[in-house]
């Protein structure tokens, strides 16, 4: 028996393309002579559909999709696994499942239910599933397969497990010879690693071989990474498929099983967090873009860090000639900020432009002045020139098509050191799930073989130059240290007395805990953010505005 | 026995001031010679926590807080059931439980846990609790009652009920001679109405009398609107407290039951759906202000219907005297716009100002000429307008330190008719659960006794006054009709197909569709909407972005 294994890019909603894909790779499949081919969970509209999957029209043409597959794979012989929602037929629980159609000579011959919807973080999975609480085994030509979906086999080996049930100490009962675990598995740095020990858990725990198929290509803010994998029976990995990359591979049978080959070594990909943040950031543009039917962007270069690397990344992405940068200096701005911006540029081949912000600056000084009764020069005049500068890039953005990229970092994010309608515009911030120490981090590695980015822009200290002398450091504490509190109490998600207790500064805690929790109602008017870090802004941490707590 | 019932306002995570709060209720329910106080669902935190739940900190605090309450009210001689959340002792499932403590002689007697978690719209309790699957009811000086949280009611007479559990089945074998359920169940309109129905029919499923208790006040974007409630077991309401007003009352046991006094009428208020939204948003907008610590708002005063209305609000909400009103005519801005707009101003007794925006607008145009190249005048220029006036107005709330009200529309909002960073800006938008023809209906309504909102402000076109003649209608669908299509989609959830089936036209239907799909990443990005109808834009409708779908 030959199986394929298709990690795809699907787009959600898109039922269309999504089905065109689908077909694509069956014809493959069929040319390569395979028995089955596997698409992962809810490949069907994609993931996550969200809302979406509340209306019926939507489940319709689901259900459409899969009755064309169906077809489809029965005139070319071979049997299909595809995620899609399944409406409940009973009237009790939620009106769907998240459901594997096993469909096998033009018909669907089992529909397998997920049992442990995740619901947390990112995923809202109980919101429209009912779970199921039952699981059958799947045979096909004479084989028994055990087929789950992502989270069905996450309750293992962990002390503290979410959920009452496992649905695999269920299907071992009916003994199959293999698993097959179809994923919709979002990309965090640190994840790629959790997730390989939880698949070799799995084939530990059970003593037989598993496939694993996830998706590939990035929705909005989550970034699906692949890393589709085979794990014989003896917990080492055949093969990882590449990261964020479509890719469809084929195994025999025999192949998952050690003693077909038992000098096999583990092949997993051993990828730095540079590199793979990289990537998944690229595809993050890249997808935004492509997917919404955009190919320019337009940014803001200020001669800063957090531009500058935004500009490096959106390059890649979408080409440098379809990326703009605007240089918006001001009284305030340096000359040294402005030539490095320049050059950066020139150097990356970005057409670039210098709109001063001065006079229209002056314009609103001279018509505000009466208004502001003599109060002194205070935020209110540095946002403005934030704010002018987003007007500028917005204007060119309505005039051209482009989609201006926000260069927020998360540290000045968590802290609110931006300003609304002014540098936090922007229709997807590139690096807003990336603390200022992982910025400079990833700068350096992008020079790694050579200036790309101009060391003078890593080696000066940070400022947003909207008054004279004012630097990052003068309102905020250390970025080394900063992020580190960040971190604690973002992505750790500890508490007051635990993070004092790691060897910080009372004060310095309570300042900056204090600090994100009033900044709420900022993060709550932003772009979203590709996410990267365990615990990013965005769908994935909700938090109250109006509360009183640390704050 | 006499029972008091606690309806006040709390305050997301504000544990002393919630605290205090419990306190002065438990001197007045002691003084008042009561035997039990009850408060409602998670009162400890206040309802929604949101994600500060999955914080160590958080919960130990809570539990301090039971603890101190269990201390207060044992010297006080009484008892008290009150909302917090509960640790899961053993670890399989969620970390915690949404539980109701019954405290008695100052000690926690019982914890009575939540079985059905709602998941949908605004709710999303299963990303933290664990469901019950276990009730038992309470004994107190000799009887039976049946303590049950919000939903646990819920799972009643419908026809497609969400849940496979229903824990007054389990606790009705228990024989208990009445039911406690204390609810942080938010308003929006005609959900009154529903909830007293479901009330209504658990009485008249079980044959025992009801005492509900519910939160008032509003927490961001939710709004809770009190009207807890006794319902004798012959099913008529005894009594219901006030919509969006703090209220403790007590009642005799034997007024739980219809023989002591036969002769009660059904006492449920009849409000017209102006009179309590109204009262909602003006609750809305007080607690958003005063939860966060300020006094004054600033807002754009364009002579249209959607500013007029939110100034009315705001001034009753505030204080004309808190309420700053700034008008900002350019070239386009008709002379009757401008006239309107003060006469309103004055009337209501708000400071206001007039600042034009000609020269700052030709500031922009003069430097972005020449990177226009040429192009004709289109929506960058509109949207340059209302940038500008977001800047002003953003500036004032930055010097003085008001929060900025947004005062677009549902209808708008929709379709993406407004300017990101323009008047899109703001802090809180007062109206954006509000469709057009709801504007104009409360406008209306505001009027009914005298001209308050300037009559022509009601009769004249509306038009966003960005370029000579411009017109509403000119881009988008008559806001009759279109109010209806958004209502379908987005209230209704109903698909293209059955919309086209209620008798509107294909084209209209697929063009508003997609205007509202295409235009997620501009709600992505808006302000909190204090919620009033059953689907507001905002955390309770989770749409992707990068998506295709009747797009």
């Amino acid at each position: 028996m030959k199986i394929g294994i298709a990690q795809l890019n699907f787009h959600v909603g898109n039922f269309e393309g999504n089905l065109r894909k689908m077909k694509e790779a069956i014809d493959k499949a069929a040319a390569a002579t395979a028995d089955l081919i596997i698409f992962p969970e809810l490949a069907v509209p994609a993931y996550p559909p969200r809302d979406f999957l509340e209306f019926d029209d939507f489940i319709e043409r689901c259900d459409k999709s899969i009755a064309e597959l169906s077809r489809y794979s029965g005139g070319k012989g071979l049997a299909v696994i595809v995620g899609s929602p399944e409406r409940n037929p009973v009237p009790e629980g939620k009106d769907l499942y998240n459901a594997a159609y096993f469909i096998e000579g033009g018909k669907v011959r089992q529909i397998v239910r997920k049992g442990l919807l995740p619901t947390y973080d990112v995923f809202d999975e109980y919101r429209y599933f009912e779970p199921s609480r039952e699981f059958q085994i799947i045979r096909f030509k004479g084989k028994r397969i055990a087929l789950t979906i992502c989270e069905d086999l996450w309750n293992i080996g962990n002390e503290n497990p979410l959920y009452t049930v496992n649905p695999m100490e269920e299907l071992m009962k009916q003994e199959p010879e293999i698993m097959i675990n179809i994923a919709a598995s979002p990309f965090a740095h640190g994840h790629t690693n959790e997730r390989k020990n939880v698949l070799k858990n799995n084939v530990k725990a059970y003593g037989i071989p598993l496939i694993y198929v996830n998706h590939t290509g990035t929705q909005t803010e989550l970034l699906f990474d692949g890393g589709s994998m085979l794990i014989n029976d003896r917990g080492r990995i055949v093969e990882e498929l590449p990261y964020f990359e479509e890719c469809i591979r084929y195994y025999h049978w025999d192949e998952c099983f050690d003693k077909s080959n038992p000098l096999v070594s583990d092949h997993d990909q051993k990828w730095d967090k540079n590199s793979v943040v990289h990537k998944g950031l690229i595809e993050g543009i890249r997808n935004y873009f492509y997917k919404l039917g955009f190919r320019e962007a337009i940014l803001g270069l200020s001669g800063g860090i957090d531009s500058a690397l935004t500009l490096v990344l959106a390059s890649e992405a979408l080409g440098a000639s379809n990326v703009h940068a605007v240089l918006m200096p001001s009284m305030f701005s340096s000359e040294a900020s402005v030539s490095d911006a320049l050059k950066l540029a020139e150097h990356l081949g970005c057409e670039h432009r210098i709109i001063p912000i001065t006079e229209v600056y002056q314009a609103y000084l001279d018509i505000l002045k009466p208004h502001f009764k003599n109060r002194p020069f205070d935020v209110t005049e540095e946002n403005l020139q934030d704010r002018i500068r987003a007007n500028y890039l917005m204007a060119l953005s309505n005039k051209f098509g482009y989609i201006l990229l926000n260069t927020s970092n998360k540290s000045e994010l968590a802290v609110g050191y931006g300003t609304l309608y002014g540098d936090m515009a922007g229709g997807l911030s590139v690096i807003g799930d990336l603390y200022k120490t992982e910025v400079y981090d990833m700068a350096r590695w992008i020079n790694r073989k050579e200036e790309i980015i101009p060391w003078r822009i890593l080696e000066k200290a940070p400022s947003a130059e909207l008054r004279p002398e004012q630097l990052d450091q003068d309102s905020l504490p250390p970025y080394d240290l900063l992020d580190q509190v960040l971190q604690a109490y973002i992505e750790l998600e500890k508490g007051p007395a635990e993070i004092i207790a790691m060897g910080f500064d009372r004060k310095l805690v309570a300042r900056v805990l204090s600090m994100v929790n009033r900044n709420e109602y900022k993060r709550h008017q932003f772009a979203p953010i590709l996410r990267v870090s365990p615990k990013a802004f965005g769908m994935g941490r909700r938090m109250p505005i109006v509360a009183k707590y640390l704050s």
